[in-house]
C-alpha cells in the first residue's frame, strides 16, 4: 500500500507540473530534500509566470519516530499504547497563486499516516482536501468546484460531501476576522473507514480530480481584463491568505515548530501581500460581495447560477 | 500613578504624531476605541505617505477580569492567589515602515501592568523594549540606536542595557529561520525593582528616547537613492516581519486569540511583503551582510563605525 500511495502521488506531482507548466509557459524548479530523521520530499516551485505569481506542487515520503508530544496530540494511533512512536507520513501539497485577480488561488492536500506498523485499525489514515480561494465572486466556479468534489464523494461509499464541505468551512476559518479563508470545497481527516483500498481509491480519485476541478475556472478567469484597484483587493485577500496560514493551518504551525523544510513549507505564502488598515469595501461593491460568502457560507450546489 | 503613566503616554503618542506627521507631511487617522469588559484606547494609523509606507502609534487603557487560563499563563501576580483576576494594563506601542529600502522599520512598546489592586510586589510591573530592523546594514545607525538606550538605561539604576539587549536579541528570534528580525535594541518585561516610581522614571525616560533614537537614523537614510532589487529585498525582509509577528509576537497572539481590536494590533503589520522561494543571497553582497548579522548578533557598542 506504501508503494502504491508513493508512486500514485509522484506519477500525479508529474502529471499537475507538466500540464502547469504547459499553460504557463515556465519550467518548475525541483529540490530534492532529505530528512533528517528519515525519507524527505521532491518540492516544485515557481514564480514570476505570465500567469501564475507562485506556483508549488510538493510531495514527501518521510518516516522515523515521533515525539511523545507530537503522538499524543494526534487521534490516530492512541490505540498502541504508549512508547509505539514508530510513523510513516507520505502526501501531495499543492497551491497555486494566478496573477490576474479574477482568477482564485487553489490549494490541495492529500496525505497518508501511519503509526506502528500500519496494520491496527485506528493506526492509519488519510486527509486531505481542495480549497478555492477567489478575491472575486463568480458563482458558477464555485458551484464547478463543489460539483466536481461531490461528484467525487458521490462515487465512493467512504466519503460525505455535506459532511467535507462543512469541514472544509470550519477549518478555513480565520478567527480574529471572523470570516473563511475563500469558499471552502472539502476537507476531511483522520479517514479510515472499511479498508484502506476503499479509502486510497477515494483520495486517489481525489487528487486526480484537482485539474479538472480548477483549469476551467482558471481558463475562464486568466485573461479577464482588471485594474489596479483589483489587483490591490486581491493584494489585500493575500494577506488574509498569509494571516490563515501562520496563525491557523495546522500543517505549517506543525512544519514550523518541528523542524520542516521551511522553504517547502511556506512555498504555500503568496509571493506578495498587503495590508491596508480597517480596509473596509463599501456595500454593493464586488469586493463587498465576497466578504458576505466569507462571512456566510453558502450551499453552492443548491443556488441558482448568478 | 495610573493617572501618571496614562497622562504620559497621552501626551507622547501625541508628541510623536506631531512630529512623524510634520515630516511625512500626512496627518494620522484617529480611531478611539471601547473594549468590551473594561476601558479602550485610542489608535492612530496612516498609509501611503511620502516618507513612510504606513505608520501606527497607539495608545490603550484595558481593564477589567483575566480569565484565569490568562492569569496562570503570567509571571506577575503569581503570589495574588487563586481568584483574584482584577487587571489593569496601559501601554503605548508604535510601528514605523519607511518606503526607502536603507531607512529601517522601527518598533516601541512600553506598558504598565496592575494585578489585583495593584499595590502588593510582584502584582504591578512594566514592560517595553525598543527594536531597529533594516533592510540594510549601516553600522552608525545600530550604534547610534543601542547608544541612545544604552545611556538612559546608564542613567537608572532599575536597567541593565546589557541584559536588555540580550532579552532583545532572544526575543525578536524567528527560530524557523535562525534569524533575528533585525538588530535589536533593548526588551524588558516583569519590571518590578524597587519603586513603582524608579521604575516609572526609566520607563518614561525610554519612551521619550524613541524620536532621538530614531531620527537621526531617518533623517541619513530617508532620501538615498535605491533601486527596484533593493525595493524588493526590503519587500522579502518585512515578509520576514509578518513571520515573526503572526507566528512569535506574544503581543499580536495574545490580541488575536482574546479577541482584541483587530486593527489596533495589526497595524504592525507592513502595508506590503513578498515571499521568494528559497530567496539567497550571494556571499558579499549588502543583503548577505545583514543576514549575517541577523544570523550573529553584535555588540554594536563595542565595534568601530564601518
Amino acid at each position: 500500500m506504501k508503494e502504491m500511495i508513493e508512486s500514485f502521488i509522484h506519477a500525479l506531482q508529474d502529471e499537475i507540473c507538466n500540464t502547469i507548466s504547459k499553460i504557463d509557459g515556465i519550467n518548475f524548479r525541483e529540490d530534492n530534500w532529505d530528512r533528517e530523521g528519515g525519507g524527505g520530499g521532491r518540492s516544485r516551485v515557481f514564480s514570476g509566470g505570465e500567469i501564475f505569481e507562485k506556483a508549488g506542487v510538493n510531495v514527501s515520503v518521510v518516516y522515523g519516530t515521533l515525539s511523545q508530544e507530537a503522538a499524543d496530540a494526534m487521534e490516530g494511533g492512541s490505540n498502541l499504547g504508549e512508547g509505539n512512536l514508530d510513523f510513516y507520513a507520505t502526501g501531495l501539497s499543492l497551491v497555486l497563486h494566478p496573477k490576474n485577480p479574477m482568477a482564485p488561488t487553489v490549494h490541495a492536500n492529500y496525505r497518508y499516516f501511519e503509526r506502528g506498523d500500519g496494520n491496527l485499525d485506528g493506526s492509519w489514515w488519510f486527509g486531505g482536501g481542495a480549497d478555492l480561494t477567489p478575491s472575486y465572486l463568480f458563482v458558477e466556479d464555485a458551484k464547478h468546484f463543489h460539483q466536481t468534489y461531490k461528484d467525487v464523494c458521490d462515487r465512493h461509499e467512504v466519503a460525505n460531501y455535506e459532511k467535507y464541505k462543512k469541514w472544509c468551512d470550519d477549518y478555513f476559518f480565520i478567527k480574529h476576522r471572523g470570516e473563511r479563508r475563500g469558499l471552502g470545497g472539502i476537507f476531511f481527516d483522520n479517514l479510515n473507514a472499511t479498508s484502506k483500498e476503499s479509502c486510497f481509491e477515494f483520495i486517489s480519485d481525489c487528487a486526480s480530480s484537482f485539474l479538472s476541478s480548477y483549469l476551467p475556472i482558471l481558463e475562464r478567469r486568466k485573461s479577464l481584463p482588471f485594474d489596479d484597484k483589483q489587483k490591490e483587493w486581491q493584494q489585500i485577500r493575500r494577506g488574509r491568505y498569509v494571516e490563515f496560514n501562520l496563525v491557523y493551518d495546522r500543517g505549517t504551525r506543525f512544519g514550523l515548530t518541528t523542524n520542516g523544510r521551511i522553504e517547502s513549507i511556506l512555498m504555500s505564502l503568496p509571493m506578495t501581500a498587503r495590508w491596508e488598515y480597517c480596509h473596509e469595501p463599501l456595500s454593493g461593491t464586488p469586493e463587498f460581495e465576497l466578504l458576505e460568502v466569507l462571512h456566510n457560507p453558502k450551499n453552492w450546489l443548491g443556488m441558482e447560477n448568478a
